[in-house]
């Protein structure tokens, strides 16, 4: 009876069309990205705008229904999913999906949660701006997602995670009220950082609405090298060299390991091998540059012209069309699905200091030969940001199932690893209720204690997104 | 007799010689910068470690001592000094000062809280390192203060204010338990961030005692020029072709006034004015390049010839060394004392979207024409940040303490200004104690209220730093 009072009232909050409750209706929202898990929901509520968000946030609190808010619903962790209770509702915020403003002179975008990255991206670029978060998602995560979860990809190195992209947030409280804090302002030091603490909070705090975005001048031209390895220390060095000879113009740093390219050779053989040989490692660099293409590639040029000479790389592409940066990315983007094709795998994304990740791949590798011998390391990453994507293939002949229900060990190996170097068991995927366990082994009771301590005082009924985070 | 058991503990748990309870030790640390305010204390209690300090606050906690943290006491909204009650006790972090590693592969410094910004900045140096925080007070600041304040300054265009600049945290919170948070990691997604919360607070939930900070390759080359311009909305067009055409290589952007430079030419009349005449406004640009000299005096030069042609500025002098360099800056860092020579002045730290700092100048000058004929603005600041030091003196002939009898006053005809256009009364300076009363007109009861519903939970005593921000 409690619960359908509450969706009457939901409907009538926000509309009889936008409460789903047929179970063909909800099936969409309630299996996570990788189709892992499986969730029960008292119904899908799709609010139109930030009142509407409230009412319902409201009629939650009046009802104690939990909230999962849902954007792309893309995430890793099984975050944006609910649990098997049936007791919470799902609240997609993807009817919330307008570019409220462009300020192309303060260079900020105000947009909605719901809106679909790309889609930010493309407003932005008419303008003549770039919004430079970017990560394999963008085509269909939106960014009260990625805000939520503090997304990272590919430009961090550069433009920094999605936290230091934006400048304020629109946000709805766990009691149902509205946070106007859209302040498009570079300096603000007027008391604590509320938007820091809803950013990367996983919807457990309250609910994202709109957020003002720092966006850039569009760079006049992007230029790719990649660059042969011998091991991940040189790949540091010619790190090291790149930022003290490009500065900020080098935007990408990615390191992919020589057995990422051959499963990538292996499932799409349509994309071509750019050596003559093949190498340990390889590195992906960009540029992206404010000055004219020959400036970059000049640039480019020497930066590669030193790293030969002084033996820290053995050779390297460097792409002089745009057709042909996209080709190296290609090879970088396409070894998580090569790695899928492959079979089933074990995945880690963890980030270290980035003067330990050298020796983290060694200690680490050795240590998983001990375990599991014949195991495959498929390492590749943001090596610019510490960020390592550290996959574990099962050895050649060894079963995926047989491997996979090792899975618990070889976590517990890698991630003993990462913290035994200052290092981070979610670099940029989040808890959600997939590593909530997890962290309770890494975090100190006292960093737990204070985030338990903020989330009771800012949702005391426990109704944000429970059991994700904490 | 409490005090006495509580002063006494002090001193075993640190040493007598560093719990100063005298008249005359105590005065040095009493009265904040501008010397407009004496408070005091209990005593002055000097730990020297971070062990020490969570020692001291565990007495706190069990005598109900409320505790003013303070680094270099140069802040300059009242933050940092005790009230009247004499209940509390300064504790200073002065002998945390060490800088406990330089990671230079890592890009970071590990520092203690009572280190002083430039010590910080010469350590970082001795690496190559550039640690880009800059302000004027960097040769007595510390980097406790500069976190717990989100310091601004100088370089804010480029690198981002404090918060942009630290990857972990050290803290003792207000139960005086400490948080080991000194992670040197780029990304890390692993639960509310507490890091945030504690910088900006002003000592207000718990005392920073050392952080990893980022630092950057050294520029090669730094140049800066002076453009004369007719308006605050043509340097607004020169900020944003210098941006398009600089990109990060721009590394400040600072506007003046010419009240501004015709006061330091009166009163520092050994710095010579670089033009034959006098105009509107100033800018003052500063590019930071990592390649060598003659392509930062390359891209310099056609900026400016770009903005001469389009007519957004109408004359340029280019240094053309370090001195020259430093002879511009010292033009805009005199601008502060040449106003305090004239006379006492009001003071107001404002940020703005950056789209609407002309608008903000224009209307707002015109309202004090209103209230106060005559008076004269003195108006300069960071414009690349929307940050203005929106200063007025008195019109000429008006005694100052009659100008400042009406400060409350002005201040409202400027803050409602700042407010009605999406501005922030303190860019970069905090609350304090001294705009802890004004920011309740401005912040929406939501904001406040989720402000003290943090206070309580994390320092339910009410301990840390009481009186200051909320």
């Amino acid at each position: 009876m409690k619960n359908i009072g509450f969706l009457d009232a939901c409907r009538n909050a926000i509309g009889t069309a936008h409460v789903l409750t047929d179970d063909t209706d909800k099936a969409a929202y309630l299996t996570d990205q990788r189709q892992r898990y499986t969730g029960q929901a008292l119904a899908i509520v799709k609010p139109a705008d930030t009142a509407e968000v409230a009412a319902i946030v409201k009629l939650c609190n009046t009802f104690h229904i939990p909230i999962v808010p849902q954007g792309g619903n893309t995430g890793l962790v099984l975050g944006s999913v609910p649990d098997q209770s049936g007791q919470a509702i799902v609240l997609s915020l993807k009817r919330l999906n307008r570019i409220r403003a462009v300020d192309a002179l303060n260079h900020t975008i105000t947009v909605e949660a719901g809106c679909i990255l790309q889609h930010a991206q493309e407003a932005a670029a008419a303008e003549q701006r770039l919004l430079p978060l970017s990560l394999a998602a963008e085509g269909s995560c939106t960014i009260g997602g990625n805000l939520s979860t503090n997304a990272g990809g590919t430009a961090v190195l550069r433009y920094g995670n999605t936290r230091e992209l934006c400048l304020g947030l629109e946000v709805v409280t766990a009691q149902g009220d509205i946070l106007h804090g859209l302040r498009g302002l570079r300096k603000d030091n007027t008391g604590y950082d509320l938007r820091d603490l809803f950013i990367g909070a996983e919807g457990t705090l309250g609910i994202i609405t709109a957020a003002v975005l720092k966006i850039f001048p569009r760079p006049q031209v992007q230029l790719t090298a990649l660059a042969a390895v011998q091991t991940p220390a040189d790949a540091l060095r010619l790190l090291s060299l790149a930022q003290q000879r490009c500065g900020a113009t080098l935007t990408g740093f990615e390191l992919m390991s020589d057995l990422c390219l051959q499963l990538v050779a292996k499932h799409f053989p349509q994309l071509p091998f750019p050596f003559p040989e093949r190498h340990p490692q390889y590195v992906l660099m960009e540029l992206s540059d404010s000055e004219l293409a020959p400036h970059a590639s000049t640039l480019l040029e020497a930066v590669i012209g030193e790293a030969l000479e002084q033996g820290v790389c053995q050779d390297a592409v460097l792409a002089t069309s745009t057709a042909q940066s996209r080709a190296l990315w290609q090879l970088r983007e396409s070894i998580s699905s090569a790695q899928a094709k492959e079979g089933k795998n074990i995945k880690h994304d963890v980030s270290l200091p980035i003067s330990r990740i050298a020796e983290f791949i060694a200690v680490t590798d050795a240590l998983l030969q001990q375990h599991f011998p014949g195991c495959r390391n498929v390492t590749f990453g943001h090596l610019g940001d510490g960020n390592l994507h550290y996959n574990v293939s099962p050895p050649l002949g060894v079963g995926e199932e047989q491997f996979i229900a090792r899975q618990a060990e070889i976590n517990r190996v890698v991630h003993d690893s990462v913290d035994s170097m200052g290092g981070s068991i979610s670099a940029e995927h989040g808890l959600g209720a997939l590593k909530r366990e997890e962290i309770l082994r890494y975090k100190s009771p006292v960093e737990m204690a204070l985030m338990r301590t903020i989330k009771q005082a800012l949702d005391p009924l426990n109704l944000m997104n429970p059991g994700k985070v904490i």
